[in-house]
């Protein structure tokens, strides 16, 4: 970390920040520039927890020169990380596809949404039994009952499930059926839920927030992480700007970006990022071509039915398309995908 | 609800649309326009929530014409609503405000606290027990113990407290000690938090989001009350935007937009809103002057020991030459303030 | 256009918003609510521009129903719309590469910065010969010296050539030498410098403003072709939003939404988007996968002495390779490329 | 500034960045860090132009630690700078207030506005010439026959009068009629319209770009500065943010920055800010308790007839009560008005 002093600071001033942080078991290093004086701090910057430099006569700000998170920093583990859900692996070479309807809404619907995704060679069956809604007058989710048709359609396709988790109450049902939870946008920094999560060791899809920074979203990983639990996956799913042709704006630069600070997964949500149909699949390839290592795509039986998310949803024959249309261009980023043709 | 029909919908597409919504048992509206056909859609629009309409053939838009909120909504119930936090009422005559520490680090710290900020004029004592933090490196709170130092503030000088909730579990003990439960504004969104604090009947302070329009902000406040808690109170912090030079950009105008679209008062937080000491005061009397119902202001017993957010906390002198500055103001605005001068 | 009415809106206001309709000489289609009445107004909405119907008594708000743009519309011309520059054509199945230095610097650094784009595929050199830069103490172009290097290189190498203008001045100047006129992000809605270069009937380059909605953006060029230039091709560069860990944040969605919604080309400059080197070749191949039509890329025969926006910019090998790359996804995604080998 | 190098930086990288510092004629100070290696840049860094330093190996970031604005920082010359426009004198003891219709649309309703804005006090009269608006087929101003009707206005009533300007034409033109030239948002980056004006010495109203950070504000107020022109107001008229049920978001926060970052005046545009005439009021109240220097609000003698932002206009009487109602608040901030009662 790097104080920097406003011009007219004073000798005493200087002194009284050098000792400050001396005090605290840390070495400073003075620079006299032209206009500023420049004090680097030495050493392990959380000692310095306590004591409020910002504060200090004849301080201007501070700077910081290192991320405050580690365990997923890729200056700390090059990686990458490969993570292990169910029989597949994100990260790794093979492109991981998430599929299915945004909320379960009867055993039927998700048994049909199951096979149908299975057959386009999906690898994850996403579909949300707890379900946050902007107005509480909207659908909620079928809860347990929503978790257990998930776990059959597990049983009869052989997909991997993931759903999302919104209480501690929540994960704790869910850990008994689940192969992965999600951590959605709205609960990224929902920080009791991260520490739940990250006790449990289960694989976490952990969303971005609409509005966290790319920093911040590396933070809320090292939440779960500092509880013992390595196995994240990252999911970028658009971020909330002035625009509004879309519901989102999907931040696609986040994709090289984390691959340059992180060695965690990435994979990202085209449904989510435009809320709109006929985007999903030139911003799923746009994805892969970025590099990323997999896509979590809302399919539905029947969109034009769908309790939440109908627009954005895809019906089966679009969802083959638009795997059988992408398998190519895996194929020339040099991963791989199996869609069973 | 209006649908917007495509410059090219048929005549059939047309009749497929009115058909779905008189089966949901409202009544449509036709207009043939010179451009494109609109359909009114008449009655509870809530009973369409299975169809979604957007992905009928030749329909372009849905166009809500009614908000989803309705018991924060002012076109229902005029108001203002007062609510009573202790002893004092929030959205009357008076003008209430909120200080104390971010965080409540020690029984010393907080009784200091609790003095100062009773003797400048404060009616409720502010103070982190549960504190949401980017980092899980950085300090989390005191919890159940921080609760106990508030409720012994509380007996010495009669201040009412509020404290921040962060979980189910945080609610649960919370409510044992405090006058006030406050949502932060990274939780704003944590539905299962919302529908908890709603089930108790305390008093909610509701922190806007980070980057909550003030429709989902109003839609939280509906998740608190329709499970029968009215008593909610919206406090304005700041949201986020591209501007640097402070910590988030304060939304006054979410003051009189809110006085236009709900009857629940709101109060506004200058100090999380900027990050910076020096502009609480001008940012403070900006509040008051665009008719807030009231204000949280840091104050801590020696910032530059701060644990949390020490920058933006005034001292214990440079608060009580806030609120007298700020009396005349509110007197000239028509509110009251007692600053036992 | 709709007006909807205030729930406690009387007869009499009604009345008087009908009878403000018909005056202009359009027609009104009258929808009773359950909650709310609506006014649909039907015909040329124009006519309205005179009477500010927000204003009236009892009127809650208007909602446009179609858009204001009409030339660059879709739905008036379904396109695509190929605009050819010099020998190339943009929109096409060709994708064009316009790659040079950020700013042209001396007829040297230009030269060899246009020897190794044409080596490497480019149809389009681009050079900045009139600089916008935020401090008025930075390097601010060579003007018309620069512009004579580039028609140089042009002879030299049988690139077209692309530069961008910052002022009446400047369009006269440069219509002696470029083959396509560059309205740059900053001046996106500087409406006279659209007038000016719609005058000419030279191909424009219309960069996306940094805080400009898609919307705004087609109405700039609405600006361009009404006044006869319908050669307009539009360019992504970003979008300014609160994340800070890539210059701009680049919005690939606008790629399908321009698509949608008009039947003009769009290519994307990742370089200006990021403003990181290493983020240039995923953001080209995201680019090229979501179906833009061409690419903008800084390149420098040496980045480390470029005088503006050294950081993003490529040097020779770096694109001689990127070309390399994008060729195969080039041909997958249906278009075409040569770069000469 | 300071260069943070990698944390896998060698020596021969720190090295070469050392040299390459030197080389340009300036000093280093070296900074070993437990992590990483910090090199601190002593001397006038504009030297620095030509180099890029983020380029070399080893190199993580540069952080600036000074401004690169002069003329208008703070830190240079205290001030504040008292602007004199017409009779008047804009941050000084008085608050000024700039009140008329948005555009001039006749010689009637300009002198009308005129008496009215005078009447209640307000010292200069604003009316648009020439408009900048996003769609090419809306109203776009009387030009110079507007600029006569102004100055006939000024001659009636002693008013000053400040007019926008949109081009080096428009410059030239209403450098014969108006006291005060302003820059509109949409033009803040239009470096050569800045320069024009800057030329000119006739005082500036600068107001802030819809996405500008408050440094690129100051550094647009540098172009105009350095040209030799002085007298630079800044207005803050809203940013854009997500939130729409305010046309812009109001950043208040930029009064109290911008006083301590700046020695200029600052006023706020309530009237552009909000685009709703309700709010009006609230939000001058409160720029004046923020501590800005005056004031901009639109008035127009009939405002459901203005051709241009006619939502956010007040009527003469309501602008009569207006100024009566801040009257005591300028006062009681220690400032001074006179609404002629």
């Amino acid at each position: 970390m790097i104080v920097v002093m406003r011009p007219d600071a004073t000798e005493e001033n200087i002194q009284t920040v050098i000792k400050t942080i001396e005090y605290c078991g840390l070495k400073v290093h003075l620079s006299q520039g032209s206009e500023v004086t420049i004090i680097g701090v030495i050493g392990d910057k959380s000692k310095l927890s306590k004591s409020n430099l910002e504060l200090l006569e004849g301080v201007d700000k501070l700077v910081p020169v290192t991320e405050s998170y580690k365990l997923s920093n890729k200056k700390f583990f090059a990686g990458p990380s490969i993570i292990k859900v169910g029989n597949c692996e994100i990260g790794g070479k093979e492109i991981v596809i998430m599929a299915g309807p945004c909320a379960v809404e009867s055993r039927e619907q998700l048994l049909a949404s199951a096979h149908a995704v299975k057959k386009a060679g999906a690898q994850i069956l996403r579909g949300g039994a707890y379900k946050p809604r902007t107005s509480p007058y909207s659908f909620q989710g079928l809860e347990e009952e929503g978790l257990k048709y998930m776990a059959e359609a597990r049983e009869e396709t052989g997909l991997a499930i993931v759903c999302e988790v919104t209480s501690t109450q929540a994960v704790e049902t869910a850990a008994k059926y689940v192969d992965m939870m999600q951590i959605g946008a709205r609960n990224m920094q929902n920080f009791q839920l991260l520490k739940e999560v990250g006790k449990t060791k289960i694989p976490v899809l952990l969303k971005r927030g609409l509005c966290a920074t790319i920093d911040e979203w590396l933070n809320a990983a090292e939440y779960i992480m500092s509880e013992g639990n390595p196995n994240v996956v990252l999911c970028e799913r658009g971020i909330r700007t002035f625009e509004t042709s879309t519901r989102n704006t999907l931040d696609i630069s986040a994709v090289p970006v984390i691959k340059a600070k992180s060695h965690l997964p990435i994979i990202v949500d085209p449904s989510h990022a435009t809320g709109i149909r006929d985007f999903v699949e030139p911003l799923a390839k746009a994805s892969i071509a970025a590099g990323a290592d997999g896509l979590m795509i809302e399919v539905h039986p029947d969109p034009s039915k769908a309790l939440s998310d109908g627009p954005q949803s895809l019906n089966p024959e679009a969802f083959m398309k638009l795997t059988k249309n992408l398998k190519p261009l895996i194929e020339l980023m040099g991963r791989s995908f199996n869609n069973h043709e």
